[in-house]
């Protein structure tokens, strides 16, 4: 597979105008993009060349019936310039996931493996090695196919692109339960990470921003009483020792981070329990001091503690604690994702 | 304004290669189409330009974000070779009122209203004058931004295409009430002509085509329990001699079809009813003779007549009537936009 990637080298390198030690998250991007057509049927040669524009007809499925699909890894270098991938079998299973709620077709492993592989070589020098930055790696696709008519494109297009990144969120997160708006449907999308799940999202969290939050706890559409996830971050809420999160469903992303967590506190004898929470436990733990910490968990922000909330026109304080759980899972994944302590779960992939 | 806009006209028109007498629906596309970029804060000035693909950033919002929506309208020739657009101020409201869900910026009504009508007026000659033959107008804005960061974006693209069109449906549709997938989440999008919503409904559609249905009617995401529409249509149901449709709300497109069958229907002395609609109702009235029709309504299908449908694995006809209601607004819909009768609502406009 690998010899079947064309690969085509920028001229000139962008590489000498980034300052790697002032890296915004995901708007500085390497030189190379990895691009992939499907059409008659089938997936065409996959190839390696300039991160330039895409050029597609205004009739471009994209443009009317969002259909796009996406993926959000990350790519660190240990002590030995070695390049490592944090269970990537795991972010193009999902991109499948999403692609068949889609009607997508299906990529198939070695065009995104090999694919993927082979631009972090040639892009090896973007990938940051200063704590705290990694290379962001957006895998994407779209329908590329044409026609005003409410239905699947016939042809698409897979690209990986990447992004020397920085931190997601500087400093402390204040987030706001979700009263009135909702991110996903039972029997929707909201498992999938589909394009239009996101921009749905932006409305309400610029309505909590304006009122000094930073993001939106989202709950269920129907009663807005239980707990479901952020805008990119699955959430774990820790009261008294038990650390909790909700169980993952057709309106909640799987996240890899999540999953992660859960396995590396279990493994530590934290005790944890997935299942649903209300919202008014999480106030009453609160009020009463049960309520020790919450934090997001996910690839962008890694796990991204949470200083306060609000819900219906109060706000709740989280209290500062010395050795929390979030930093402590978060030290434990780092270092597993770094190279710095052993990987006993198989998680770490060497490029 | 008009005078503002920037006209540049295509070289070789490609009319000659049209079959006029057997136009797809929304697959062939008019010589031009009409560009605005929203930069700096600013809409910029429209350029009506030859239909052309668009280069667009590989980190362009648009692929990652789903900032995306649309709008659906048609021109039409009446006997003095008139050109007509019908509510087209209908149209501009709800795409704002999309664009604000969406973080989109609106776009003012003279640069879409200016817009257009110089753009029809360039392509004249692309508006079928045959019978049930138009021009599909398709308005729509997207992100063009640049950003791996679920965000609003900070510029986007406001484009008109036109494609001239026959029938959407050819012949009887048959239609699957959804009891597991849903379109619309409370407090979400669905009440927008959002990208997002239409990919979400493909994947539930192809699953009733296998069964051999043409169509999803959606039901509410919560019990089931409730018609609200149909993937690109509203959905009228007569019971006896009464006509109903769901009211609109956050999850259901307030359709220009059909709250203009709503009025045609009371001032032709239909009774119409506006409430929720149970499929248990829907289903008792098929048993007991009482469900005399099911209609879609929408810019796209005009009105569709619906033979029968799927529910709970069971299959309900529905009779086939001289003079039905969906025939005789299907006329009376179609005569106004045509300006073969007069229009009492000052719905039509010339261009
Ligand atoms: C909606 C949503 N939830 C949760 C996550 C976290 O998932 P992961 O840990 O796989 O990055 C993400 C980001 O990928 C997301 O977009
Ligand atoms: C989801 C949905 N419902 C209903 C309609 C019908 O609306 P209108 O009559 O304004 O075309 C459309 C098409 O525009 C639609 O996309």
């Amino acid at each position: 597979m690998s010899s079947q990637i064309e690969i085509q080298r920028i001229e000139k390198s962008k590489i000498a105008s980034v300052d790697f030690n002032n890296l915004p998250f995901g708007s500085v991007y390497s030189d190379h993009m990895l691009e992939c057509n499907f059409k008659n049927g089938a997936w065409q040669t996959p190839v390696i060349k300039p991160f330039s524009p895409i050029s597609l007809d205004p009739s471009s499925k994209i443009f009317h019936y969002g259909q796009s699909i996406f993926e959000g890894m990350k790519a660190y270098k240990d002590a030995e310039n070695n390049t490592l991938l944090f269970r990537p079998l795991d972010n193009w299973k999902r991109l499948n996931k999403s692609a068949e709620r889609l009607m997508i077709p299906q990529i198939p492993e070695e065009i995104f493996m090999e694919g993927l592989k082979a631009l972090l070589k040639v892009d090896n020098d973007w990938i940051p090695t200063n704590e705290g930055s990694s290379l962001y790696i957006r895998p994407f696709m779209f329908a590329t196919g044409s026609g005003f008519h409410a239905s699947p494109a016939n042809e698409y297009k897979f690209i990986i692109a990447t992004a020397p990144s920085g931190a997601y969120f500087a400093g402390k997160v204040k987030v706001l339960i979700e009263e009135k708006y909702a991110r996903a449907a039972n029997g929707g999308v909201g498992y999938a990470k589909a394009g239009g799940n996101y921009a749905a999202q932006f409305y309400p969290t610029q309505l909590a921003m304006d009122k000094g939050y930073n993001q939106v706890i989202w709950t269920d559409d129907n009663t807005h009483q239980f707990i479901e996830e952020a805008g990119a971050m699955n959430i774990f809420i820790r009261i008294n020792d038990t650390l909790i999160t909700s169980p993952t469903s057709d309106r909640i992303l799987d996240g890899i981070t999540r999953k992660s967590i859960l396995q590396i506190a279990e493994d530590a004898g934290i005790q944890t329990e997935v299942r649903k929470i209300s919202v008014g436990e999480v106030v009453e733990a609160a009020k009463n001091g049960n309520l020790k910490e919450m934090f997001g968990a996910g690839t962008a922000a890694v796990i991204s503690p949470i200083a306060g909330f609000g819900y219906q026109e109060n706000d709740y304080e989280l209290p500062v604690l010395e050795n929390s759980f979030a930093a402590q899972l978060k030290k434990k994944i780092t270092d597993i994702q770094t190279n710095k302590v052993a990987d006993p779960y198989g998680w770490r992939i060497f490029v």
